[in-house]
C-alpha cells in the first residue's frame, strides 16, 4: 500500500515530490502515458533503476505455450502475452563522464508531475554526482492523444554550480531486460526474454529507426526518433544503430547557467501484414508530421484534446479533495486506454503495465464501455467493433465447445481463447451477455441505428443463439442456465448464477427486439422466426434463484444453502484468500470475491424491487471481501441505492483510491482500469443515481455527508447535460442539443 | 481392439499363436509377469521391437515438475512418475553373425503361453535368419511371487537344419530409450529420457551388478544378473559392464540337434536410504539365495504358491469358457499386482506399464481391496498398512486445504499428491471414505483386531474427522457436503454428492464404533466425546438427494434437473467423450463417466429399498457410457440384483474382457487393475449376490441364460467357503475352518 506521504494532493495532477524507490514500481503504472495504441510506463529517462520497464503497443503481441499438468479437450494450447516493444523513452546522461544514476551521488529534489489538463508527465531534479558536480534536469514527455503513432520527450539540462561536460545519449532500445516480471502472484504477466528479432536498423541525421518482429506470433513493429537539438556552440551530435540499438549522442561543455534541450520525437507503428519497407516509410512520415508539428505544437494539441474532453467529462465534487483527484485520475486513464484504441482490445490494465500479459476481459464492456458510452461514445462503438472483427472466431469457440452462435474469448489479445483455467474463464459465459449489454446501452445512449444494424445486431443474435444452446427448459418450464461461473471468481460451476440468467435475459430480449427492427440484418444471419420465439420463452421462463426462507436472491442455485466463510477465523494477512485458501474451498462457501449479484442489481435494477435490494445487500455485504478491484464500485452505487450513504462514500473512496493508494498491492503491474471506470460509476451510478434501463434515463441524487456538492457531465442522445447536485437541490443543465427529458 | 484371432481360449491359459507386431504393444501388458515389487512388461527376450520397454520396482519414482498455465493455492507443484528402471530382461542372440530380429528374416512359428497355475510366460519360436539359417528358441521367464527380489530366464537355443556359430548375449540395460509414451491422451504416462545416473558397475565371473540412482527423488537401484550356461565344449563365455549396460557373452558352436541353454538369474533393489555398498550386498545376497535354488526351485517354488492361491481363490463358470479363462487372468494379475506389494501402493496399472504414471487411486481400495480381502487377506491388509505410513502427508494436505483430519491423495506414489487437476482429483474426497470402507471390509471379514487397534482406528478416525470439518449443517439440521467430486468423472464440484454422502455416513459411524471398541488407540488420537457425537449426528442428519417427481435418487443435488446428454447426436467416433467434448459441458449435463449411484447401491446397498435400487438402475443406465474401465463390473452387479441377468452377463464380459480385448485402446500402457478385480466381483457379488454390509455376509446367487453352473471360493473369518450354483441349486461347502453361519 501507498502511504501517500509522498503525494501531493491537487484538482488537476498527481505530484509527487521527492522519490520512494520502494515505490518505483507503483508509480511506473501510475504515471504512465497512454493513447490506447501506445503506451509508456513511467519509467526513469534513464532507464535506471527501474521495477518494470515497459513500451506496448496495443495488439502487439508474442504467443506462448500454455502447459497442462494434466490436459483435457477444448484447453486453448497458446497464450498471448503483451510484449515490451522497442523502448523509446532513454535518455541517458553523462556528467563529466560520470553517469547520471540515481542511487548513486546525491539526489538535492525530484519532483514528478502527472498533469491532468496539459496531458503530460513533468519531471524536475537537481543530482549532485559522486563528484560533486550539481545539475538540474527538466524532462516532459507525452504521447499524444491527437496523433496516434506519436510520443515526444523535451529534455534540458543545465549545471548549477559550475561548467560541466556533458554527454546525452537518446536510445531506442529493443529486447531491454524488463525486470522482475512474474513472482508467484497469478495475476502477474508471463517472462519472454528476448521476445524481438530484428529486421532493420538505420540512421542519418539525426534520426534512426529500427524494425523488428515477433517470432511465433509474426508480427512486426517499427520504432523511430527523430531529434531537435539546442545547446552551446561547439556541441557534437553522432547517430548509430546496431540490431537492438540506436542512439543519438550529443556532446558538450556547458557553463553554469546554460542549458542543453533536446526534443526527441518517437513514432511506432506494428502490422501483421505490411512489409518491412512499408513500415519503415510509415515511420519516416510520421516523423515528418512530429517534425512539422514541433514540440510545441504538439503540446498545445494535447492540451486542446483533454480541454474537449474535460468539457464532456469533468466531475466536480467539492467537501473531499482527495476523492476529487482520485476521479480526475480515473478518468484521465480511461480516457487514455481508450482514445486511440480504435478497433483494438482495451486491456484490463490498459497500456500501463503487463498485468494479466495485456489481456481484455469483460471488465472493458462492464465497467470502461459505460463510461465511454455517456463521455466518448464514439471509442465505446470502437470497443463492441472490435468484438465484432473477432466474432468468427468467437463463432469457431462456441462450435468447438459445442453451442451455437458465438462464445467471446475470457481474456485474448487477438480473439483466441487464452486462459488456461477454464473453471473460471470458459465457464464464465456470462461475458457474452455483457458485451450484448455493451451493445443495449451504447446504442440507446446515442440512437446510432446505423451502428445498430451493422455491428450490433450480429452481435445480439450470435450471443442469444449461444444462450438457447447453453441453456435448457426443465420439467415444468424454466430455463434454466446450469454449470457456469458467475462475476464472482470465488464460485465456479454453479446452477442458474442469478446475474448471469438475468443478463442473459436482457441479451435475449434485446436480440429479439433488434431483428424486429432490422430484418436485412436479420436475414443476412438467417434468423428464423422459430429462433426468435424461442430466446422470447427463454426469457420470459428464465430461472430465477430466490430463498424463500431468507428472502433473499441467491447468487446461484443452493448458494445461500452452503456454508459461511469462517471470517472470524481467517486472519487479516489471509487476505486475498486466493493466494491462502484452494479453490476448491472457496467455492464450496458463501464467501464472495466481487460483486456479483449486486451487480445485477444494478445493471438489471429492473428486475428487483426495492425492498428485494435492500435484503439482498444487507445478505451479500457480509460474505463479500475486497479481493477484487472490480467489487467496491458496485457495491458502492447499491449501498447508495438502498439508502447506506457512508458505506457507498467509503467504497467510492477504495474504488477511487484502488490505485493511487495501491489497495490490492500489485498497481506495479499496471492500473485497474475497470476500478477507474468503476470510481466514475460510484460518483454517477451511485450518488448521482444515474439508472439507464432500455430507453429510459433516470437520476436520484443523494449526497454522503461531507460532500457539499457534485457535478458531472454526460452525453445522451448527442445532448450535453451537466448535473449539480447539492445538499438541497439538484439541477440539470443542457450545455449542449435540445431539450430532452429523463426521470429524477 | 483386439479381434482376438491370436488368441487360443484355454482355461488355465493365454496363448497367442502367431505374432502380429500391431498388438505388440497390448500383449507386452497382457503377459507381463510381476509380483508386487518387481515388474516385467511381456517385451521380447531380444529387447527389439517393442511398443515400450517396461521394468519396474513398485514405488521406484521420478519427481516430474507439474505446469500450469495459471496456477493457485494448493496446486501441487511436483509430480511422480514411474521410472523404467534397469533391464533385466534382454537376452540377445546372434546366428551366424546375424542378430536375431524378428523383422528381419522369416518366422517359422510364434507362440507365448501366460501359464497362470505355472505362473510364467513360455516363448516358443522358429526363425530363419536373412541367410537362411534356421533356429529354435525356447524362452521361460518369470517374476518369483515366493522370492521378491528375484526374477529369472530360461533361455534355449538349437539350430534346426544344420550347425551354426551362436553369440547369446545377455544383458543389464539401463536408461534404455522407453518407446513413444505419450500422445495425446491424459492416461498416459510422462516421459523422462535417461531417468537414471550411475552409480555403480561391477562384474566378476558369469555375474554383473549395475547401481543406478534417480536425479531429484533421490532413490538408488540396483539390478544384478548371474547365470547357468550349458552349451557344447568350447563354448566361451565373457562378461563386462560399463556405466548404463552389463553384458554376458556366451559364443558357441552348435551342430544340429544340440542346444544352448542359459539361465539368467536376475536380483533387483531399492531404497532411498541404504548406501551404494550396502544395496550392492543385498543385491549379491539375492543372486546367492537364486544359485542355491536353481531354475528348478524357482519354478516349482511359484507352481506351489499359486496352487495354493487357486485352492483359495478360483472361480469355475461352466458355459462360457472366454469369460472363464478372462477371470483366472484377471485373479492372476491381481494377485501380481499386490502378492509382495508389501505396504507399498498398488498402482492403477500394478507393474505392468506406465499408464497413470504408475499412480494409485481410490480403485485399489474400492476394487483391488475387496478382492484381496475374501482370497489373500494379509494383502489386503498390507493396503491399507500403506495408507497408515503416509497418513502423517495426508494430515498435513488437510491442513494445508483448511481441514481437520487427513485428506488422502487422489493419486500419488510415494504419497504426496501428484494431480494437476484438482476438479477431478483435490475435490474427489470420497477417496478418504473409500479408504475408511476398506478398514471396515478388512477388520469384518478377519476380525483382525490387533490390525483394527493398530491401524483401522486411526485411519478411520482420522478420515471421520476430515467430513465433519468438509461438510456443515444446513439451516433445519440436515448434514451437506458441498462441492465436492463423485467417482463420476463426468460431473465435478456438485453438492451432496450421494455416493460420497453414503461412504461418509458409513465412515463417520465406524470410527464412532471403533473408537468405543478401541480405548487406548482413542485415547492416544485424542479422540473427544464431543466429536464422537457429532461424527454420529452428522450421520444421522446426512443429506440424501432424492427426486421426488421421478422417485429416484439424485446424483447430487438438483443433478436430475440437468440437461440430458444428447445421445442421438453423439456419434460412435465421439466417444470416449472426455476426448471430443470439454469438462464444461459434460459436468453440466446428465451424462455419467462411471458408475456413481449405482456404485453406492453396491457398497452402500442397505441404504436403498430393492424398489428404489430398481428405479435409480433403470434410470441411470441409460446415462451411462462406456468410457471408463471403472463401470462395467459395478453396472453388472447391480444388474443382476434388480434382475437384469442379460444384462448383467453382458456387463460381465465388457468388465472381464477389458484387457484381453483391449476394450477401451489404451492396454499398451498397462493392464486396468481395477477392471480385472472387478471382473472378479462381477461375478461373485453380481452372480454370486455376495454382500456384505456390517458384520453380515450373504449370498443371492443368481445364473444368467447360458452359465450352466458358477463356483468360486472365498476366505471369511478364516474360513474356507466355496460357493457353488447350478440352475436349480445354491451349495456351500466349508473347505477349511469351524462351521459359520451366513445369509443366503
Amino acid at each position: 500500500m501507498i502511504r501517500n506521504k509522498g503525494f501531493v494532493c491537487e484538482p488537476w495532477a498527481v505530484r509527487e515530490v521527492g522519490l520512494d524507490l520502494d515505490l518505483l514500481g507503483q508509480t511506473e503504472s501510475i504515471f504512465a502515458l497512454s493513447n490506447g495504441h501506445i503506451g509508456w510506463r513511467a519509467n526513469l529517462d534513464e532507464g535506471e533503476p527501474h521495477v518494470l520497464l515497459g513500451s506496448y503497443l496495443n495488439a502487439f503481441y508474442e504467443e506462448i505455450p500454455l502447459p497442462y499438468a494434466e490436459t483435457a479437450f477444448g484447453y486453448p494450447e497458446a497464450g498471448q502475452t503483451i510484449v515490451n516493444v522497442t523502448d523509446g523513452k532513454v535518455i541517458r546522461l553523462l556528467v563529466d563522464d560520470e553517469p547520471f544514476d540515481l542511487r548513486y551521488g546525491k539526489l538535492h529534489s525530484h519532483e514528478r508531475v502527472l498533469d491532468l489538463k496539459a496531458g503530460v508527465l513533468r519531471r524536475t531534479l537537481e543530482w549532485e554526482s559522486p563528484a560533486h558536480r550539481l545539475v538540474r534536469v527538466r524532462s516532459t514527455r507525452l504521447v499524444s492523444l491527437v496523433h496516434r503513432a506519436l510520443a515526444a520527450v523535451l529534455y534540458e539540462v543545465e549545471p548549477v554550480d559550475g561548467s560541466v561536460d556533458l554527454v546525452v545519449q537518446s536510445e531506442l532500445v529493443a529486447n531491454e531486460p524488463v525486470g522482475d516480471l512474474t513472482g508467484r502472484d497469478p495475476r502477474a504477466a508471463a517472462a519472454s526474454a528476448s521476445p524481438l528479432s530484428p529486421e532493420f536498423a538505420g540512421h542519418e541525421g539525426r534520426r534512426a529507426i529500427l524494425i523488428h518482429s515477433t517470432k511465433k506470433s509474426s508480427l512486426t513493429m517499427a520504432a523511430g526518433m527523430d531529434h531537435v537539438i539546442s545547446g552551446p556552440r561547439g556541441s557534437q551530435v553522432t547517430c548509430e544503430s546496431m540490431d537492438d540499438e540506436a542512439r543519438v549522442t550529443v556532446t558538450a561543455h556547458l557553463a553554469r547557467g546554460r542549458r542543453l534541450s533536446l526534443v526527441k520525437l518517437v513514432a511506432y507503428g506494428w502490422s501483421s501484414q505490411r512489409s518491412t519497407p512499408a513500415l519503415r516509410s510509415q515511420i519516416e512520415g510520421a516523423l515528418a508530421t512530429a517534425l512539422d508539428h514541433g514540440w510545441k505544437g504538439l503540446v498545445s494539441a494535447q492540451r486542446k484534446y483533454l480541454a474537449d474532453f474535460w468539457e464532456r467529462a469533468d466531475v466536480e465534487l467539492n467537501g473531499d479533495p482527495e476523492i476529487q483527484q482520485a476521479i480526475r485520475f480515473a478518468l484521465f486513464h480511461v480516457l487514455q486506454s481508450a482514445a486511440r484504441a480504435e478497433q483494438r482490445a482495451i486491456p484490463a490494465k490498459g497500456l500501463t503495465g503487463p498485468g494479466y500479459d495485456g489481456h481484455t476481459f469483460w471488465d472493458t464492456e462492464t465497467f470502461v464501455l459505460p463510461v465511454l458510452a455517456y463521455t466518448t461514445p464514439a471509442a465505446a462503438a470502437d470497443v463492441l467493433r472490435w468484438r465484432l472483427s473477432i466474432i468468427d472466431l468467437a463463432r469457431k469457440r462456441a462450435r468447438d465447445l459445442g453451442f451455437k452462435g458465438a462464445a467471446f474469448p475470457w481474456r485474448t489479445i487477438h480473439g483466441e481463447e487464452c486462459s488456461g483455467y477454464w473453471p473460471a474463464s470458459t465457464a464464465a459465459f456470462h461475458i457474452n451477455a455483457d458485451i450484448a449489454d455493451g451493445v443495449l446501452r451504447y446504442v440507446s445512449a446515442t440512437n446510432d441505428l446505423e451502428f445498430e444494424e451493422t455491428v450490433g445486431v450480429e452481435l445480439l443474435v450470435e450471443t442469444a443463439r449461444l444462450w438457447t444452446s447453453v441453456g435448457h427448459h426443465e420439467r415444468g418450464g424454466l430455463f434454466r442456465i446450469d454449470g457456469v461461473t458467475g462475476p464472482d471468481e470465488y464460485s465456479a460451476l454453479a446452477d442458474n448464477n442469478l446475474y448471469t440468467n438475468l443478463m442473459a435475459q436482457r441479451n435475449l430480449v434485446a436480440a429479439a427486439d433488434a431483428v424486429g427492427r432490422h430484418t436485412r440484418a436479420a436475414k443476412r444471419l438467417k434468423v428464423t422466426a422459430a429462433e426468435v420465439k424461442a430466446w422470447r420463452r427463454a426469457a420470459d421462463r428464465m430461472f430465477i434463484p430466490y430463498d424463500d426462507e431468507l428472502e433473499v436472491h441467491r447468487q446461484a442455485s443452493d448458494f445461500t444453502k452452503h456454508q459461511r466463510w469462517d471470517f472470524r477465523r481467517t486472519r487479516p494477512d489471509q487476505f486475498p484468500l486466493f493466494l491462502h485458501f484452494p479453490y476448491f474451498d472457496l467455492y464450496r462457501k458463501q464467501v464472495v470475491k466481487q460483486a456479483d449479484l449486486v451487480l445485477a442489481m444494478h445493471l438489471r435494477g429492473d428486475a428487483f424491487t426495492p425492498e428485494q435490494k435492500a435484503r439482498n445487500f444487507a445478505y451479500y455485504e457480509t460474505l463479500t471481501v475486497r479481493d477484487s478491484s472490480l467489487s467496491s464500485s458496485t457495491q458502492s452505487i447499491i449501498a447508495a441505492e438502498v439508502g447506506h450513504l457512508q458505506l457507498a462514500y467509503d467504497y467510492l473512496g477504495e474504488a477511487a483510491l484502488m490505485d493511487l493508494n495501491d489497495l490490492e498491492h500489485n498497481v506495479r503491474d499496471g492500473v485497474h482500469m475497470g476500478s477507474l471506470a468503476g470510481a466514475w460509476l460510484a460518483v454517477v451510478a451511485g450518488l448521482g443515481g444515474m439508472r439507464h434501463h432500455g430507453s429510459i434515463l433516470g437520476f436520484a441524487p443523494r449526497l454522503p455527508p461531507g460532500i457539499h456538492n457534485l457535478s458531472f457531465r454526460l452525453t445522451f442522445l448527442e445532448r450535453l447535460i451537466k448535473v449539480s447536485v447539492n445538499r438541497s437541490r439538484a439541477t440539470y443543465s443542457l450545455l449542449r442539443g435540445r431539450p430532452i427529458s429523463f426521470e429524477h
